[in-house]
């Protein structure tokens, strides 16, 4: 049975909610732009290109009920509820590529009526969500040929199904592997502290009768001195114009690890998760999140004494000398990045 | 107040649960083998050198009953108390060499009686724990020399008054620079899938009123690339004849990424990790623990799957080419390792 981890049903927004899983899938409908918000805050939602669905989706669910009568307040509108969404979370570029090309397109058709403009919207949502899920699809397709039958990979957080509309981007092109016949091993880091990996990625790739091992965060150095990892692949939340990426914290451990052990590291992601405005990774802004995550969810008890000092960025930067390739839904872009991520992204 | 976490009292072994920790200080009184060995396998007392004390006091908790009437016959039940032991776990050479250390002393002593022996051997067991006393702060005085007022230090799992009788091998080296007045920033790895770090280190350490920062594991690297983390120390289980290193899984991955980064990578231990029989890390024996601690263990509900595939090796090897200095109770030792810990041991 196929999923959808967003989409628009029954005029609201109707969503997988993630940290119900793997317990039970369990669907969220998401009626007001408050509940989105929360939603996207607390990771009922996430992935960065699951981000941009929810973009398109949540413009439209501000902006449905406007009473605006011209264009200027219904523009003044549309910023107040960009504004919001775009506070929940800093760092995944998708967000705010949705919410940007959102914008544009009202501010494009100024000219036409309120009710028109909303219509358009809601088009543009659809475009999003549909784009979405080609797009992983053509990034699949890209990245598949670098997997060979019998490859032992591993990979961080979720990139699959959960963490776009219905397919994935770094899971996407383990996805296409298998369905070309490759017969792939995955290694799933459980990604602390909110354990997307453990969650998420395990029961995708078990839901889809694949072979995956979860580890600790801690155990993909062992894994990799014996020989156990052939490629290292992972999403990305925001890429600078030179590469630096962005992405789950610790993807430039992994990186690292990799280039040490002497194992291709690849990161999979659509061009929407581009931010060429962005020079180098030590511009982009990492989400720095509450301690209780580390301490307390998902535990009984407390694991640590109470107070203590917690240390807790959502992300980390990968600087581009770790990364063999970027895979894109426009094709494999290789070194030298600065050069090359333009070229692909024209 | 000064603890103890092993120590012999009203004849039994009384020890601290530390799987109780953080949230309670509570004692075992530990009557017979079979609960010892549980205690140990359960890691209710964990870390190399307490592991070495708890082998001297097991040993004697499981003959001071003996009947045997001549040498053969207990030197019989010996072995069998000492094989029992060292089946609990495979890798923390401490373990054997206490039970080693045991053997000999009641063989070199077969013309006496059994009584005379037991007394020997009871005398023998206090003189390994008052030999980790000591050997903890030599360690820290060796170590500490190498650490400077406003280092912020990196560890992992838990070296200090929890893994030894009262004082720590890497944190001992941290306890003895914050006596000297070096003011320490620490950052504790939590240390999955046990949580030693998280639950042991950072209680210690706030204990005696250190700055301790918890981290997830996957978080080393974006602390290292930020320039947070002048040292890295960690521990050990067995150290090869060449300086290979078992430790706690994880410790390999974190001496990866110092070396990248340039940070000393230090591990501290006494002489009696030292197993001179094993020439490299390949031949030390790995052990690998059950799929639950990582899927469910402090966990309010499984964290992935029911049945899903886990690899969870309790430790991981580093080679000794990424091990700045091994500070020991005899000396700092430096590369060349194979000439030198031959040296140093003699």
């Amino acid at each position: 049975m196929s999923i959808r981890t967003i989409e628009w049903k029954n005029n609201c927004i109707r969503m997988i909610d993630q940290t119900k899983l793997p317990q039970k899938l369990e669907y969220l409908n998401i009626k007001d732009l408050k509940a989105l918000w929360q939603a996207i805050k607390l990771l009922k939602v996430r992935g960065a290109p699951a981000l941009g669905g929810a973009a398109g989706l949540g413009v439209y669910l501000g902006i449905k009920g406007s009473r605006a009568t011209g264009f200027l307040q219904f523009d003044n509108e549309l910023r107040k509820v960009c504004d919001y969404l775009a506070s929940s979370r800093p760092t995944a570029r998708n967000l705010f590529w949705g919410l940007e090309r959102m914008t544009q397109v009202s501010r494009a058709n100024k000219n036409k009526s309120v009710s028109e403009i909303k219509k358009i919207l809601f088009q543009e949502a659809m475009r999003i969500i549909e784009e979405d899920r080609v797009s992983c699809r053509k990034i699949g397709a890209f990245g598949a040929k670098l997997f060979s039958d019998n490859d032992s990979v591993l990979t961080i957080c979720n990139t699959g199904i959960l963490a776009t509309i219905d397919y994935g981007t770094a899971l996407g092109v383990i996805y296409r592997a298998h369905e070309e016949g490759k017969r792939l091993k995955i290694y799933a880091c459980e990604t602390r502290p909110l354990l997307q990996g453990a969650r998420l990625t395990t029961w995708e790739l078990k839901r889809k009768g694949m072979d995956v091992t979860l580890i600790c965060d801690n155990m993909a150095a062992a894994l990799m001195q014996q020989g156990k990892i052939k490629k290292v692949i992972a999403g990305a939340d925001r890429i600078a114009a030179n590469g630096d990426t962005a992405n789950k914290i610790g993807t430039s451990g992994l990186a690292i690890l990799a280039k040490y052990h002497k194992i291709p590291f690849y990161i999979a992601a659509p061009v929407s998760t581009f931010d060429l405005k962005i020079k180098n990774g030590k511009e982009i802004t990492i989400e720095q999140r509450c301690s209780s995550e580390v301490t307390d969810l998902f535990f009984k008890k407390p694991i640590a004494p109470k107070g203590v000092k917690v240390f807790n960025p959502a992300f980390d930067v990968t600087p581009n000398a770790l990364i063999s390739a970027i895979i894109t839904d426009k094709g494999v872009i290789r070194q030298p990045y600065l050069k090359n991520i333009c070229s692909y992204l024209k």
